[in-house]
This record gives structure tokens, sequence and C-alpha cells, in this order.
């Protein structure tokens, strides 16, 4: 029996998971979707995501898609699925049969994600998990002045995990930059594809320069230096959310 | 020894308390901000709220002041409670030594709520407490048409609990407006003083307005009734946020 090809646009709460990937014995997003499809149909596709999240990176938007022999309307899956998710923090947005030339991954020509930063001395209470408490008051300007360093064709090698996959170091960064609004500071960044920890690398550096502590220049001689021990600083996952992907 | 009186305003996330009033064995807002105090100095002053709030509701500028032997400067005080704090889900956002003719609840001039509503049909994860999921599509027109039979001086007793303990049921409504951002929908409302459920009892109702099951005309019926039994719906805590205090 052929199958059909479905996507899906999730939002999830990163805490509750130990990210994306499928592990085991660990709640996983992947994990959670797979099993929510068995019980829905008893089959066990592969769901493909657009990109991996770590643990408690949070999406507002990610797009996946899997195969599936069972024929469903698209709000009748999606509510299907939900029934079937809603003891997790996992939520289906959208479900929509689509041509099995689309691919989560393969397909996605940008991908947009947010980073939330919550700026002041008194710690968080409603914000706990979803955002990034950082009590130095942040120079946006600076980080502006930062960003724009990073901004294009660059080898990000600095700015990327120890243990990323990708093949190349080298990525076309198309957005980045930060704004302030009252004590929320927002960095906006959007790419074809990011590095694993890309985004919490750059965050952290940028931090770094809105403290003061570090000039454009330094991240300018990070980026130049091409070598992962010149990184001013790891942002921590809370605050980062995968908004949305394009295709 | 005299006392010199300090005014806090006060964050907190209301899934974590049985409410802002004391009580035995549970744990509440004014409970824990005491107990920062007694660490801090050794006193035992009564923490007095601009307003009392339900379980699960939350406040992002709640007001309260207190009486203290123990002269500290405003910063510093602010730290202290927030070292104290630091288990709990309640921080100061500020202190500061006022006049004792400055008194929380009986100078508050103004008191501003917001009420967070998220209207789709997937379930909630990163906004699970923190908004009420209302999945029936909401006519933002509508519940405005509703709300301006609210706004103003009348007797509000279909809109407050059966256990409320002011004196009259008769407020003025300085501000009710609904506002549509996407999914999310703000109810905004403002007043000297409200009666115990009173904003969750007006959210309830206009949503039944939104859903197109009550029209404009049933909330003056219910209004005039100054009968509880009238009552449309009573929104769930989760939404509500105590935003700030006139003075």
């Amino acid at each position: 029996m052929t199958t059909q090809r479905y996507k899906l646009t999730l939002e999830y709460d990163g805490r509750s998971f130990a990210g994306w990937q499928i592990q085991d014995d660990v709640p996983t997003v992947q994990g959670e979707i797979e099993k929510a499809i068995f019980k829905l149909c008893g089959e066990k596709p592969r769901v493909q995501g657009s990109g991996r999240t770590d643990s408690g990176v949070h999406a507002l938007g990610q797009v996946a898609h899997f195969d599936m022999e069972k024929r469903m309307k698209n709000l009748r899956l999606r509510e299907a699925l939900n029934h079937h998710l809603k003891d997790v923090a996992v939520s289906v947005l959208e479900a929509e049969a689509v041509d099995d030339t689309f691919h989560a991954r393969f397909s996605a020509t940008k991908r947009h994600y947010v980073y939330k930063i919550i700026n002041r001395r008194s710690p968080l209470t409603v914000d706990h998990g979803l955002a990034w408490h950082v009590m130095l008051p942040l120079d946006v300007d600076a980080m502006n002045e930062g960003a724009k360093r990073l901004v294009g064709h660059h080898d990000f090698t600095t700015f990327r995990h120890t243990q990323c996959q990708s093949k190349s170091p080298i990525k076309t960064l198309d957005e980045l930059y930060v704004e302030r609004n009252g004590d929320i500071v927002t960095l906006h960044t959007s790419a074809q594809s990011f590095l694993h920890n890309q985004i919490r690398s750059i965050t952290g550096t940028l931090k770094m320069v809105g403290e003061g502590k570090w000039s454009a220049d330094d991240v300018t001689t990070a980026l130049e230096a091409r070598d992962r021990s010149y990184l001013g600083f790891n942002a921590p996952p809370d605050g980062l959310y995968f908004m949305k992907v394009d295709y």
C-alpha cells in the first residue's frame, strides 16, 4: 500500500524533553510524536524534523513530516494527534497532506529563531525556563554592532558545538539583530540552516558585548579565529525558540 | 524603636501558591514574603498587599507594604529579599522606603489587570497555566460590544464571588476592552478596586459573547439581574495578571 506524506507544524515546551531527537529511556519530541502516530494508526514511520533542538529549547513553529498508509483529512489528523499527545507538552498547530517531494529538512529555504532575554536584577518567576535572565544592563546598540560582524557568509567554527555533525562550518547568516522592549531583549535570526549550538553561541557572545566586556572587534576576532576556545559565552537553552521554517 | 515603612513591587507565578493571603500549611505569596522578612531581620511585620489574588492568578506588578525597625537602602533591601525568596516563584521588582501615610491597599487610586486568552484549537504548551485556552473562535468586536455594557458605575453582584467580603457590590469599572494579536486575545481592565472574582466573571461572560452564545444585551440582562446565578461563565485563574497599581 502506498503511503501519504504529511507535514506537521509543531509547538513544544523544551523543558519537558531531552531535545528533539529520539533516544532510549528519555522523553523526546520526536519520540512522543512517533508514539502518537503509532497509537493513531499502528504504523511506525520515522518523523523527520526540519532541524534538531536541544533539551530546553522551545519551538513555536517547528516543522516535521512523516509517511503513513492511513489516509486522514488534515483537521482530523491534527485533532487525533493532539488527542494522543494530550499528556505531553507538544501541540500540533497544523497538519497537512503534502506531495512526496516535500522534505521537512531538505526543502527548507530559511529557518527563523528568536532568543528571549529578560534583562533585570530581580529573579524570574512566570518566565522561569522560558527566557534567559541577564542581570547586568545590556547595551542593545552595542549588541547590534557586534551582530553586524556575524551577518553574511562565514566560517562559524567558533560558534559551533564541538560535536556538531554538519559537514561544513561555513554558513550564511541572513538576519541577526537585537531589540529591546522594556526589560525584554529579543534576538532575531534567520538562515537557511544553522550549526549545532550556533544561535546559543552567538547570543552568549553578544551578551558579552551588551555588558561592555567585549567590543564588536572582539566578535570579529573570535569569528576569524575559527576556534571554539575563542567563544565568549554559550547561552542557556531557556530563551531559544524555533519560530518558523520557510519552504 | 520606630519603624520605617517600605513599599514593594512584586512579580509572582500564581501556579506556585494558594493565592496571596496567608494560610496555614499551604504556600502563599504573603506568607513567603513574611518569611523572607523574618530571615532578613528577625522581625514579623504583617505584609499588606494592595489586593488579594486567588490561587493560580499571576502578578507582574502587585504592590505591598510593611513596617520594619531595621533600616535598609532600597536596592539592598530588594536584593536581600530576593535572596531569601530564591527558592520560590516570587520576585521583588522594586523596594522603596516610603512615608507612613502610604498604604498599599487604601492609597491605591487605580488597579490594572490583564487577562490573556489563547484562542486556537491546538493545546497549549509553553503557555500552560499562563493563559486560558479557548478553542472556539472569539469575535473580539462582539466582546467589546459586551464590554461596553459593563464599563462605568454599576452594581456588580452578578460578577462577584459568593464569598466576596466587600461591603458594597457597587463599583466603577474605568476601563474594559479586548484586543486580538494573532491567536492571543487580551482583555484589559482597570478600576480603583474590584470585587472578588469580578474580572474572571467578566472574562468568562465576554467569552460567551465572543463565541456567539450570548449577545451584548444578555450581558446587560445579567448585570441588571444582580444575581450570581445569571453569570455566563467564570474564567479560570490561569490567564489573569495583576499588572500595576496607581497611587
